[in-house]
């Protein structure tokens, strides 16, 4: 199985439950619920549940038991997107080829949508079917991912980034920003079923994972296909970002995702491991 | 006991908690935990934690054991008043006669204020130290009251809502925008220790307060004193907002006031149903 192979079939276990997580689209009041879906169900990869699902496999358990955190976490980076796109941060017009939610809606509406998404991932980690122990502790971990330590702090620093920050710094940004909620989704399996060797395993992959995601990320501002990744190429550059790619160059930055993938490759071992495994090389592949 | 002590008790006990619930404000990144602060520490009534402990005693359990769903409620009201205050959404300047966030700080600052506030409360209720079981019901119900079909969904129908949409419409709106967070705080103390037979009688109790709630805050800013309430009042009349008092007079609207405050107070009977019931005065009696 190849990662891309995953990403589908986790796209073809969660869509569905998306889908159906929220009233249709023409129930009151308009236009929330238009906009949540159109926010929610675009043409994304699906990363995150692709994580929860790999690591329900690698955990020996069916990957359809573990709808609710793939949810919880595709909401959340849902909301993240949607918030992180206003006029107020980053200003973004388009989103993997559609208008962003403020434009295709109106800016009240974008932080409603990303409000209720953040509100719905809790709801829906909650209503896990599981040991109401490990639910409780996934919902903690959830909500430190996401939250002031986690996705949003990093967007903070994110924000008021600059170049004389140096590497630590920028470093601490991505771990926060996309390392934490990426980390988690690998992680909620385990917290869920309450085995904490496990944690620790999926904790090391999904920070490696994370930042192998980060780091080809900026390569692809260098040297992707605008049309391929749905926005536009060389972004960072003109913004005059510090990126892995801006302090390390090409080479070098490649050769560290390397290495995380390598890390992630090791944590994860055995048969079972195979999905997690397939994703991460994803990651170091992907052209999108 | 009047209401006014029951809050000034509630905030003896929550205000504390609230302040170590985020490291200190000089914490990098700069300056969302200063705005936090700002955000989750101001003048305000300490009314949903009052609810929160008051149905606490009620149910006689002390107070000081339910600080997790009080954090939470406090941390839900304050993000709501964050992002509502928006230029997107009400564009208001003051907040309980101070600038608020987005003035105080930046735009960009009171969007990841709310977001951080918001998921936080959900991190403190899950670490709640009581049976996880009940754990679990009041982060799915606190979800619920925060969510699409409650505190985001009454928000988007303010921010649409028209004369022509009625007394029904407007009645709707209130249960979701400010409702079901009251209500929800009376009934998680119930929840956490999964007497369901409490919930309903809370719920019938929040549900009713909200809406008293409502009411008077629609009669102060007709016949209130702005300087009291820290902030303007006639404002609802000078915007042309559809209101109790707009549909249905001061005195007529009064009594409705009456009439859901003693729903309220037969709802909670006994002795222990004391600080609810004069917290149900206080919100009749109101002055701000």
């Amino acid at each position: 199985m190849t990662g891309a192979e995953w990403l589908e079939q986790a796209a073809a276990w969660v869509d569905p439950a998306l889908e159906a997580a929220f009233p249709p689209p023409d129930t009151p009041p308009a236009p929330l619920y238009a906009a949540i879906r159109y926010a929610l169900l675009g043409p994304g990869k699906r990363f995150r549940p692709a994580l929860v699902f790999g690591a329900a496999r690698w955990l020996g358990v069916p990957p359809e038991s573990m709808l609710a955190p793939a949810m919880a976490v595709e909401m959340i980076h849902a909301y993240s997107l949607v918030h992180d796109d206003l006029p107020a941060m980053d200003n973004d017009d388009l989103r993997r080829g559609r208008p962003t939610v403020h434009r295709a809606f109106a800016e009240d509406v974008a932080i409603l949508v990303g409000d209720a998404l953040l509100t719905e991932a809790f709801g829906r980690l909650a209503a896990h079917p599981g040991p109401p122990r490990g639910v409780v502790r996934a919902v903690a971990r959830l909500a430190e991912a996401a939250g002031h330590a986690g996705l949003v702090g990093g967007q903070m620093r994110d924000l008021r980034f600059s170049a004389a920050d140096g590497a630590d710094a920028l470093e601490a940004l991505h771990r926060a920003k996309t390392g934490a909620l990426i980390s988690c989704a690998a992680e909620l399996p385990a917290w869920l079923l309450e085995d904490d060797r496990a944690v620790r395993s999926l904790s090391i992959y999904g920070q490696a994972v994370g930042l192998a995601f980060q780091i080809t990320d900026d390569i692809l501002d260098v040297v992707g296909d605008g049309r391929v990744m749905g926005k536009a190429a060389g972004r960072d550059a003109r913004q005059g970002k510090t990126t892995y790619v801006s302090l390390y160059g090409v080479e070098t930055a490649r050769r560290m995702a390397v290495r995380e993938t390598e890390r992630a490759l090791d944590a994860v071992p055995g048969a079972s491991g195979d999905a997690l495994r397939a994703v991460a090389r994803f990651v170091l592949e992907r052209d999108r």
